[in-house]
């Protein structure tokens, strides 16, 4: 069966703050039909059809910055002060990582963000073509990108992989997945470096992928270094030519926000990692009304611990308010877009997914509003954002395919990515 | 059968900041053996035996600041300023309750509460009796207070309904309700009337639960008209000569945590609360160093918008985190005593329940760990704070009866309670 209809749900486009009701009408990987579908456009024969009775449906989540292959040091070590926490802990555990250990975590962290309503993601780490088959075979989409650190890539062999992760995985898997660069920070990436990075990705016509102003160490360092903050820095070495997609932006100020916004480069927002880790609190308010696009993620699990982003929305909302002790921050309706549109646009799929129109390829979420805390059903919009568990996600479809089907993962065995991604987990302890 | 076995478990006791695996055994009310479990205890004909396999048994949640029946508000208003929220949207409605209404809205609450992990709370609202009623018909543990404002104290009927209250419903329910009283906060209180509730917990031996410096408006009003702080204006009016539970203690000085540290006085913590509402940062990690009885909260759900105490959990080590600019603040360990054992002290309770040990009564939930977002299971305290979400809560035990079994609550009609509450919020708008 090609087509798909899922029937009688509530329907959340994210074109517009308002919910109807009707029936959606998936044909191979798009949406052909939202609302009302004419009987005319299929036969029940070759028709399956998902009852959307007491459901909410709504564009999947983007997760716009995560690592997944370290869901194999989720809560290995917490509550440290950054460097220890690096030194000591997350840095060894990774020297004795395998592919074979990431392809497991990865796939472990596909299957938590699948279950939670994420639907794509954007993933920085090493070992990617290990992910790149765990993003093929799970069916979820992303946006993938060798992390490359000047001091660790040794005769430019992280560029050399990234050039062949494109080669090999770049619109790969019905063109769920498009390969991107990534320069790991401007701390990290000394001028020479950046540039290689910057031409391969004009070479290649892909965008960049970068951890930026993360914390003051970073600033400091950076000013020092080059009289600059990381904006400026990454504007001189001509990073914003092409595609960015900037994790964190913690401490920028007004001129790097203009910078931003005049050269299109998008912003990760990580707000429960850059809380844990005590980074500080990134001006998301002062980004959206400068026209900065910005996405929600999680960063890794290691930082998190979770990769729920129904969790990360309320703590997004909520961090914002009271930081700039203004209730009517971030309000639940620009949260969800963030979540969602936003994270399209971040990573470069603005015209493909993140809501629910004709045309656009079908990822979607189906969210079980049968549950006590969305009770008595006032408005689901802020029900999604400040009451919603990642749990609550009952179905989800990515490029047409159902991947998530009452709960379960039907295609995949989640015992075996269970015990292999502990056994990699004992492994590098 | 009187007795209930809960077989080969990991359990968190709350008493150390360690796992270890076995049983554990219930007669009646109580704990009777924890870990190893002789097998003279029992009889296979009397016992009823859970299985605890892949489960994390430990105390069960303690929300200590709460307004069950406002769960007919959930997301009924939001993202708003506090006096238009409160003017032309909340208290509107309020007016429309009926006892009814309360009724279901609170049963509503307790579903949820039970569903994500809470076993005991505290709660301040009107039509207490109701309340009460719904505490004694789902089995939960409570203490509860009928909120007392001069200004819409009429004949001190509200007072009066508080002694009512205590009258009819202190230790019911096999101990599991106790009934203190409320001042609803120093700034709807003059000492006259503060006075009155003051001498009537001395003649009832019971305690007060009030908010406290929740906004700088407060803060600015008790100055204008008291010239002291909302605590220095409790102390001068003797409330801390009865146990008190004050909620929220946003705004407090050194010399406010000092008074309420050599009284004894409790603070229920309510992060998201407070961070949606734009309120502030209570300064916890402070209060902690200080030796003040912490408990976590989640205020209602017309400003959280949920009950679920795991998810705030991790607000509130991010929260504090951030704020502080400290990795190691409100350590994930820390923030599971303040939501176990912390909430029983503060509740008056801590002889009776708020960690696992013999004699204690068995208010027990079973955190069902085969979830990916667990995986691979390096540190479960720590994935309880900052990755589980409350929906893993599988089994819940209060006061020695199963409330929960594989996620459903048997003795009660949910579809009843969700429609019902429909309906009363449905008439009040």
């Amino acid at each position: 069966m090609s087509k798909l209809l899922i029937k009688n749900t509530y329907i959340l486009t994210m074109t517009e703050e308002k919910l109807t009701k009707g029936d959606i009408l998936i044909d191979g990987q798009f949406i052909v039909a939202v609302g009302q579908v004419p009987a005319s456009m299929f036969t029940d024969d070759q028709v399956e059809i998902l009852d959307g009775t007491n459901c909410l449906t709504m564009p999947g989540l983007v997760n716009t910055h995560t690592h997944a292959g370290m869901t194999l040091l989720r809560s290995y070590a917490d509550d440290m002060e950054l460097m220890p926490w690096l030194n000591d802990a997350i840095w060894p555990a990774e020297a004795k990582m395998t592919d074979e250990h990431i392809y497991w975590g990865s796939k472990l962290a596909m299957v938590e963000m699948i279950r939670s309503g994420t639907t794509a993601f954007a993933d920085m780490y090493s070992s990617m073509e290990e992910v790149a088959r765990a993003v093929s075979e799970t069916g979820i989409r992303a946006n993938l990108a060798r992390g490359c650190l000047a001091i660790t890539d040794h005769d430019d062999n992280s560029i050399k992989e990234s050039r062949t992760l494109f080669d090999h995985w770049h619109n790969s898997a019905d063109g769920r997945i498009k390969v991107w660069l990534a320069p790991h920070s401007p701390y990290t990436c000394p001028p020479d470096y950046l540039a290689k990075l910057v031409n391969l990705a004009k070479e290649l016509k892909t965008g960049l992928h970068i951890h930026v102003a993360e914390t003051t160490d970073e600033i400091n360092q950076i000013a020092e270094n080059y009289q600059r903050t990381p904006v400026e820095y990454l504007l001189d070495n001509h990073v914003f030519d092409v595609p960015v997609l900037a994790a964190h932006c913690v401490y920028i100020n007004d001129n790097d926000m203009t910078i931003l916004a005049q050269h299109h480069a998008a912003v990760a927002h990580n707000p429960a990692s850059n809380m844990k880790l005590a980074s500080g609190i990134a001006p998301i308010a002062a980004m959206l009304e400068k026209g900065i696009t910005v996405g929600l993620g999680t960063d890794g699990t290691s930082s998190n611990n979770s990769l729920n982003l129904f969790r990360d929305m309320s703590i997004c909302s909520f961090l914002h308010k009271v930081n700039l002790l203004d209730p009517t921050a971030l309000k639940a309706y620009d949260v969800l877009k963030m979540a969602t549109i936003g994270g399209a646009k971040a990573l470069g799929w603005e015209q493909e997914i993140g809501t629910l129109v004709v045309g656009k390829k079908a990822d979607i979420i189906m969210v079980d509003l049968d549950k006590p805390h969305f009770c008595p059903w006032n408005n689901v919009i802020a029900d999604l954002v400040y009451s919603a568990q990642g749990s609550d996600v009952k179905n989800s479809i990515i490029d047409g395919k159902i991947v998530m089907k009452n709960y379960q993962l039907p295609h995949l065995d989640v015992r075996e990515i269970y015990q292999k991604t502990y056994e990699s987990a004992q492994a590098i302890k």
